[in-house]
């Protein structure tokens, strides 16, 4: 059994953004030398997350970020935490900071439209992203 | 350490329909001979999402899909994608694509109302699911 | 290759509240003598889950439970569910009953401000968080 642990940095340009991540990963697979196993993609962040969808229509990721706008607004009379970025620690505990994904042949086991992304709802910051392949 | 990978595949009836899968997962774990390890139940579609939840009263699966259908519309004017299905999209993000189970003697340590659903919310498709039983 | 599984109780005092369970994790990571690998955070109930976010300012876990509050309102006239608790079978699927944290050097891969927070949303009630270690 190995365990294969790797970081990447990522820089967001603007305050909410969904960034592709897949390559990153797919070369962290490739440095590892596992082909059988679990991946797990993992945001140390609390204002930020890791989800998979769609990356072949752009119009996909914009309409993730409005609905998750619309859902969490930026200002609510009801928040409390001071830093006024209240909405972006919601979004993370709604779409979560860690995915698990299965390896298999030296692939993640995606379907065709899936990619992974980094969600940044408090930037433009610079962040990082953790990867571990587990197996054999 | 064994890896073991399996898939199966769901049709589903309706647009929006949760579909408990707990059987066909337990079948899986007992071809694969693993008793102590860790269960990724792995979604590798966009449009879609696996869950666990109560599948004791389907009650709740009702109010799971009504709420999910309140938070995100089906139309909505700021909506860009083309397909008509930008909310699908938005609760797979939401509910998730993957979930992790740890395994302990042979079964998923599960508690007393759990199961685990597919969640179809652009149906009525043929979907698949994958497995993996990773462990000793 | 290990796999070391544990539990534990938390007696929530609230109908909604998050609990920092990240020192009893810690606990069960010291006591499994594994270094490398994948820790698994499971919830077994439906009306409860596990998130991470952040635990220096209080205020962030009060903004939290009140968005979740406001997205999944307590009573609803569609809701089918009898027993009066379909807001939290709801919110157990928005969060998500299990989390997965790297492992490296015997500690978990944490940014800064993370922590680990068992989420109840129908308590006062005493819970069982199960944590698996996998690895070496």
């Amino acid at each position: 059994m190995k365990v294969f642990n790797n970081s990447f940095t990522v820089g967001t340009n603007r305050r909410c953004e969904l960034i592709d991540i897949t390559d990153r990963i797919e070369k962290i697979i490739a440095d590892s030398d596992v082909s059988e196993g679990i991946i797990t993609v993992y945001c140390p962040h609390t204002t930020a997350a890791i989800t998979i969808n769609e990356n072949a229509d752009p119009d996909v990721v914009h309409d993730i970020l409005l609905m998750l706008s619309e859902l969490v607004p930026h200002k609510h009379k009801g928040y409390q935490h001071s830093e006024g970025n209240s909405d972006a620690h919601v979004k993370s505990s709604i779409v979560g900071c860690s995915k698990t994904i299965p390896l298999s042949a030296g692939k993640m086991k995606f379907g065709t439209w899936q990619a992974v992304f980094f969600c940044e709802f408090d930037g433009p910051r610079r962040r990082t992203v953790h990867v571990q392949i587990t197996g054999q």
